[in-house]
């Protein structure tokens, strides 16, 4: 488990495939058999540049996710996935929610301070009589939630292309590293020329 | 543009196709011609009953949308459709929330309140130097949000019989009614038999 | 591997998640804990009578295909899944072709002989110097093929019960049953649900 | 309708929205309105430069296709769009197949031959008593088809990208080419712009 934020976390669960799949698929195309890691390495290096993405979708994950609303919200955009999260419908929101580092003492002070009140306000609609469905309302965006997170390799560099980038929030930035440092212990070959071929170049440019 | 909620709305914008591209796609599989408004109506019954689905996909649909974040978040787990959305880390939040037209006075006015502090503290942090795509982070999840929606005609379908059901929170209920309404006009054989066949029964059921 | 047809197969190379994911995924809506396997047979049971598909997204199984190309085009139509093929642009084709059990003497004679000579054909414009992607205008529909497959539990299910079917061509249907009883052991509470509420009642209908 | 190869074509059926929908739903994360011509120019380089895909799907297509089955097997890899094909479970095959024009006088005699005692055969088989759904085995790859294909601007311009590139199948490539062509007459400033900075860099790299 890599912990992100002051609250949040990122867990992968589980894992199929690997490198190995995905470079048995690719080679099914040309019903060819692999002539060993430098061979593989290069095969790999070849669909990065060329953009063939469906080899990489026999490599699947599954991490576990807590993250504030406003970062889900951002996650959720991408759509070749699969979500399960919590739902305030059901569960009474726990009271957790992002607080930056960088906020100056004033900040911080005026921040936990609504934060706090946006709570006790939920808690006393929903004691009042309230649907937690509908009390929610006043719950802040920086509220943590948690969620599962089924992705294939093709989707996940997608992820990881956008939202390592400078230009992502800062805030699921940090949880896009931690992915991607998870990602590498079980696809280490994808991932390493995934980062040499994509990440790295995008960074100084 | 149908208002729905205390300051929604939904809102179509263009629509494709409609009842005769799909009568025409569902009749290209035989290689078949239309044979009058009965065996068109009869056609679209068949598919519907049979879970047919992808002739429906020749009616696209693009809606405008202005709702609260909690139920944008709900909407947004419909993944077979296009999203774009105002965003807050570019845009300043409008001090717009979502009311309960059910509150009693009391809740009314801890409501009203507690929505208009979390503005306030919204609006000091940016004044402050915050970013917005930080700040946001206080905003509550009943803010207004606005999007544009595109969508096939069984996406469509999927969306109203998840949202149309009574087990749907009430507030995307209004918004599916709303919805169902205007795609209505549009694609008339479609969405009546679709009432007939799925809509109404799961109601009485 | 399981043989299916004169010359195919269907074998299962990974499974990730199985039963327990889709119960840990649809437990975590009400962040609720498993109490036990009944319990947790009747949440399946649950989450299929009413449509809930996301939890079974977690599931996820590749198979390795191979198929005449005429079952290969029905399999194919399934989107939300992942294909990696021989290609028949980099691959010469192989003399493997269908031959269903049921001809009459007459009717082998033909078959096999409009076959060799299809592939004599393609073999001949291909020695003339011809391209074999140009070459395998000539094959017949009924060439055997091979392809991996990746696809989640909720695509699976839907691909069953669409190619489990009666009204399903037959020779698909002899696949549908071979990837079904292979992926009811990896995930045999989910499978026998699924045979229970969707296969069983299709069947007596 | 624009004719490709010897008995094949395009025709465009449905368009919606088109660049002005594309410009409004970009401009709509940033709250944004349009200040001319140039601006929305500028705005669609920007777009897919960054690889901002999504307000692209706010323009819709649908053609009519008519091409051989190899070539259908390549487009229907495509799996963002929507599919509505004859069938030859239902139908039955029309003596209708692929000839390439660069074939030399053998080729062709051996080519055309091949292909007649290929549909011969089918139509034996099926006067026998066999299903067209079985007796299609024998049919050649060649055999021309027609199907509706529904698609966005997004996974449109990732058909071309691919489609229209010189490693494609030259027979694909000049289906890409006709489907360009009409897309160019309904979207032009965004087709305009995919060409000068996709497509056309690509051929002389």
């Amino acid at each position: 488990m890599v912990a992100v934020l002051n609250s949040g976390y990122v867990q992968l669960l589980e894992s199929m495939g690997g490198d190995a799949a995905v470079i048995r698929n690719a080679r099914r195309c040309w019903r060819s058999e692999s002539s060993g890691e430098d061979a593989d390495r290069k095969l790999i290096r070849h669909l990065l540049r060329q953009g063939h993405k469906s080899p990489f979708e026999a490599a699947v994950f599954t991490y576990d996710v807590k993250t504030p609303l406003f970062v889900a919200r951002q996650w959720f955009r991408h759509r070749m996935a699969s979500y399960n999260e919590e739902s305030l419908r059901y569960c009474t929101a726990l009271r957790e929610y992002y607080i930056p580092d960088s906020l100056h003492e004033e900040q911080r002070q005026l921040w936990v301070d609504q934060q706090e009140k946006a709570f006790d306000a939920y808690e006393t609609l929903v004691e009042s009589g309230m649907r937690k469905e509908q009390a929610r309302s006043v719950l802040p965006l920086g509220t943590y939630t948690r969620f599962f997170w089924t992705v294939n390799g093709s989707s996940l560099m997608n992820f990881l292309m956008l939202r390592l980038d400078r230009h992502a929030q800062w805030e699921i930035q940090q949880f896009a590293q931690a992915i991607f440092a998870l990602a590498r212990k079980e696809a280490p070959v994808i991932m390493d020329e995934f980062d040499a071929i994509v990440v790295r170049p995008h960074e100084s440019s």
